[in-house]
């Protein structure tokens, strides 16, 4: 169910416990898997999972009973501060009655993952099973939409996380070379993506970190085109952009390679990416803003007057989901913008897209460290 | 981008513009993807659907501009319905702007897929955006929750839909016998696994259509076991739970096997949940309750003393998403029940399982026709 990541679990369920009191929750309710799987190391397809300051339960299904209580039996100081419920009724019957029996009053639920129909079924709920003396409005237990609360403690990656993720990032650099060598002229894109799989999986990888892309020739432009059934021929760019999942956490990397000679045009692209990523990874240290970072790529492209051509956010965190906090990208009314910490990972991925063209991305993964930062998946030798 | 599926999508599109006066809404705001796949054929990570009665339009961003332009120069009827709209900022400062443009006071947004804090976000940016004079409670345009308006009619597939899963279920059958004799004594779940979806994609699925299950000896207890690495033994009964995405479409497909003989008590539940499949499959013809065929294999378990042994729900409708409506199952308190119609396409997977022992599943997919239904994973020959 789980690997090395249960290790650490018991700390990050405690310090969401804690902060309750500071967010004035007397309850949290966590929807959102991964933030669950975070917390509890519970990689079920279905759960919810119920802190309070006295006691956290986890509730599961039928089908998760006998991997929940395993989890439990696995790691002492996760069982005493997490119990688990096996949910016979729907999860929202089985919480509204645990509140019922909870003196919560102001009950955090995650705003950005639980869907507007739920809460407002679960508020009605609520409100019907508070006891009649209780149903003035102000007493009556009610849900307080949070933001974030998780996914911020989730970006700073910890000690077992930064392990699997040099071991993944090791891994991911060092099938490259397999992987270029699988796209050839005549060869399918969804042939190859198919055999990146293979190589990814045979690499030890638990499974693929999202649908591999692989682009070539005019497909290139798209920057995240699906393999489609044309075949690559000599004197194609092409973009290949794979992952792998590893201990749980996501790497992500992509090259781009030239079949034959791509041409003087493909060449300048590759040239103004390759100077983008560079000045990337150049400006990431603690205490610069991940905008920074991204402007750094978009001026180095500006300087070949590609910065039209580069659509995107310049990278975003990984972790146990693929796309996390800290965005990498451009000021945007609404995002957070993002103080880089040492722990923090994410992707460094300029790209420059011409319609009718072709496109290049070079992406790597880092982490930043005291001093600035380490590529995870630099090349050996 | 898209294949067969983008020649039905207009009628699917005006269904639905048409469907807003007996909602009493000025707009639909289409946020779930698989929905906007299905009325418009666009299938990249990102987009927005606008319907009004006037016009329809289809948000995207920069990485998809092409392709979204794409779809509606080959696509005349639907060229005529839609436009695209490369969205420059965010989707949803970019639909505020359209709606604030738009003379809509009631707009429909998908409740069971967009957050509440999106929803809250949305409400406030739509109040703030309307014209001062209008700023009255009820003048200013309101989200309205709506539910399952696109899911419903998704359940009963077209034409163009049940050719798809014709094709797509012969195909899966047909490599059963392939993907049987990848599980054998001394192979490792994952690998099983891995190899599985290998035979898939080269069966000609554009993808695995969820992650594949091999789940040996005490692991084919778990209803949905991640493979492990487990080395399957001699006498394991093993589950292979598999599916595939054709055309867009997902199929999915579960045998349970014995290496050698795996003993008495497989041999019993795999008799018993037979019996179920067989009682289930008998009982779907239109006019049905959905929860009469989970009723019927839950007898024929019951049979057997299995009930308790049966904790998940007899199936689920296939589509775009591999878990849709209708849902299979007992009645529960808030869930819908579906009373079935000829075109439904759903799975019927009974299965038994007994921790310490292991667990037996049998899966085949189905179509309702006028007069009972088609197994469309039956093997052939």
């Amino acid at each position: 169910m789980t690997g090395r990541s249960v290790l650490t679990v018991a700390p990050r369920l405690v310090r969401v416990r804690d902060a309750l009191r500071g967010l004035r929750l007397d309850a949290l309710v966590v929807s959102h898997l991964p933030n669950i799987r975070y917390l509890t190391g519970f990689s079920g397809s279905a759960g919810l999972l119920v802190v309070t300051p006295g006691a956290c339960t986890l509730l599961v299904d039928f089908r998760y009973a006998t991997a929940a209580r395993a989890l439990l039996a696995s790691q002492t100081d996760l069982a005493d501060l997490l119990r688990v419920v096996v949910s016979v009724n729907s999860f929202d019957e089985t919480l509204t009655g645990l509140l019922k029996q909870s003196p919560a009053k102001r009950i955090g639920v995650e705003g950005a993952h639980m869907s507007v129909n739920r809460f407002n079924k679960l508020s009605s709920s609520l409100a019907a099973a508070a006891p009649t003396p209780l149903r003035s409005p102000d007493a009556c237990p009610a849900l307080v939409p949070v933001d974030r609360v998780i996914e911020a403690g989730r970006m700073v990656k910890d000690a077992d996380e930064v392990a699997a993720f040099r071991a993944a990032g090791r891994l991911i650099a060092d099938v490259v070379p397999d992987v270029v060598a699988l796209a050839q002229p005549g060869r399918r894109e969804i042939e190859v993506a198919a055999d990146i799989d293979q190589v990814i999986r045979r690499a030890g990888f638990e499974r693929p970190a999202f649908e591999t892309i692989v682009a070539g020739g005019p497909n290139s432009a798209l920057p995240h085109a699906r393999p489609t059934g044309r075949a690559l021929r000599e004197g194609d760019g092409v973009v290949l952009d794979f992952g792998g999942v590893y201990d749980g956490y996501c790497v992500d990397l992509t090259r781009t390679v030239q079949l034959g000679d791509a041409g003087q045009e493909f060449r300048r692209l590759f040239a103004a990416v390759s100077e983008a990523q560079r000045a990337a990874i150049s400006a990431v240290r603690p205490g610069v803003q991940a905008s920074a970072i991204d402007s750094a790529a978009r001026r180095a492209l500006g300087r070949y007057n590609l910065e039209e051509a580069f659509g995107h956010a310049t990278g975003h965190g990984l972790g146990i989901e693929v796309h996390e906090d800290p965005r990498v990208g451009k000021p945007t009314n609404g995002l957070p913008d993002t103080t880089l910490e040492p722990g923090m990972i994410f992707t460094i991925e300029p790209g420059a897209y011409i319609e009718g063209v072709g496109g290049v991305r070079i992406e790597d993964d880092v982490l930043v460290t005291e001093t600035g930062c380490d590529v995870l998946t630099a090349g050996r030798g």
